[in-house]
């Protein structure tokens, strides 16, 4: 499985806000065993969410889509209308949603939080969806979450940009299309080890690389000082966790007896 | 002048590091009157950065396109290669890259951070630049940056992953094609007020942006509560920086005057 994520939003673009939202999305969902192949922040411009969404669909090895942003109520709001263009589909009522956002008015209007219960276009705005998308209940904020299946291996889910609400909507839409089942398993490890210098180092990762088929293995250096240190991450993807662990155990093994060695030559 | 920013980085798509180095630029560029247009996260991938490369490359309107990641000594460091694959030139060893990365070696050497000053494939790698391209020196780490003028109006600065060196690049090269100096300037202003409901206010807002031209406003709800607050940004751009400051003030107060005649009529 593999993933695009789409952060909408001027306010991303200007460096008023940090993107942390797709980090959020990018930790879960690589830990999920899906692969996220692009993280893409546009603005609040009709033609550029269209086109980062049809680029998105247009590949054929993406299977997810995640949308950040766009579904609330003031006009600036668009991504449910470039998501329906982008695929020349309609903007359509869902009474689903609408029941959805008339709930959470009745709500919000009980608790005091907002002056009338009725609805309004800005309002109803938010139950426009694509044909054949499914809402999903919003508790935290109003504009409900939306999973649009687009092709057999291929469905778009759009959440809010307020964090909160985007990541409790995350997790209702993942179980919905049964993404937390885990047939692929990741594991991680890091190990951190002293080396001489980087260069020699990175000929010793291309021969781990060669020999330990499965794995990837990367490295950071720990900035500079008199001792060079590096973090070392391995990552191993499969169906059996256990081979995974003891793939990782050798790598691990092979690596620090080769810098050793390396040490002695220096 | 618009930009592209593409960060470079299989550890910012499994969510092990947050690009920040993206908000970063884009804020920087922001305060310079750029206008931010899209930020792409790539793998270390040679087929995803050359596809993002060249999608930027390719766009009309982008005058400048900041990478970041990828210049260093180990075989994942891809990008340079990317980037000349992406225009179809070739990747020639640079000899004032290579000097300014032997006298960085030569200095760490002194100074006991790494065993040897001699040169090597990996540390001769990171002067391999795309044929007429301008190296920076990095006094702190050892990765040159990079600047490439690829047409009249379009330039590629590619920058180190690592966040001070970035910084401290960009800053240079920033200087080096004198994006410093202004001729268009940004104002932003900043206001916090209470509402009876964000779909109303979205009406007014409306209205501001109809009779107000020249200035891009937007708003942010500050939470749910008995008494609604929002977070008002009004963003004016132009050459002159008195005039943007009137039109601004001119804004709130009509702002402020129709938020309150419809809290009357509620």
């Amino acid at each position: 499985m593999k993933a695009y994520i789409i952060a909408i939003g001027d306010e991303l673009l200007t460096g008023r806000t940090l993107d942390y939202n797709s980090h959020w999305i990018a930790k879960r969902l690589t830990g999920l065993g899906i692969e996220v192949r692009r993280i893409i922040v546009v603005p609040d411009d009709e033609n550029e969410i269209i086109s980062a969404i049809r680029d998105a669909v247009n590949k054929k090895d993406i299977n997810i889509i995640i949308t950040t942003g766009g579904l609330g109520p003031t006009p600036g709001d668009i991504t449910l209308e470039a998501i329906s263009k982008a695929l020349n589909t309609k903007l359509k009522l869902n009474e689903k949603a609408l029941r959805m956002i008339k709930d959470r008015y009745e709500e919000l209007f009980k608790l005091g939080y907002v002056s009338s219960m009725e609805m309004n276009p800005s309002r109803e705005k938010m139950a426009l969806l694509p044909e054949g998308a499914i809402p999903f209940f919003n508790p935290i904020g109003v504009a409900p979450g939306v999973f649009l299946q687009v092709a057999e291996k291929k469905s778009i889910i759009s959440l809010p940009g307020v964090p909160s609400e985007m990541m409790y909507l995350l997790e209702q839409i993942l179980k919905y299309v049964h993404l937390e089942s885990r047939d692929i398993f990741i594991k991680t490890r890091e190990i951190t080890i002293e080396v001489r210098d980087e260069s020699t180092f990175a000929e010793i990762l291309s021969d781990i690389r060669e020999r330990f088929l499965g794995i990837n293995i990367k490295s950071y250096p720990l900035g500079f000082g008199k001792r060079v240190f590096m973090r070392v991450i391995i990552i191993a993807k499969g169906k059996n966790p256990d081979e995974l662990d003891e793939l990782i155990q050798k790598s691990i093994e092979y690596l620090r007896k080769k810098v050793h060695e390396t040490k002695d030559n220096l």
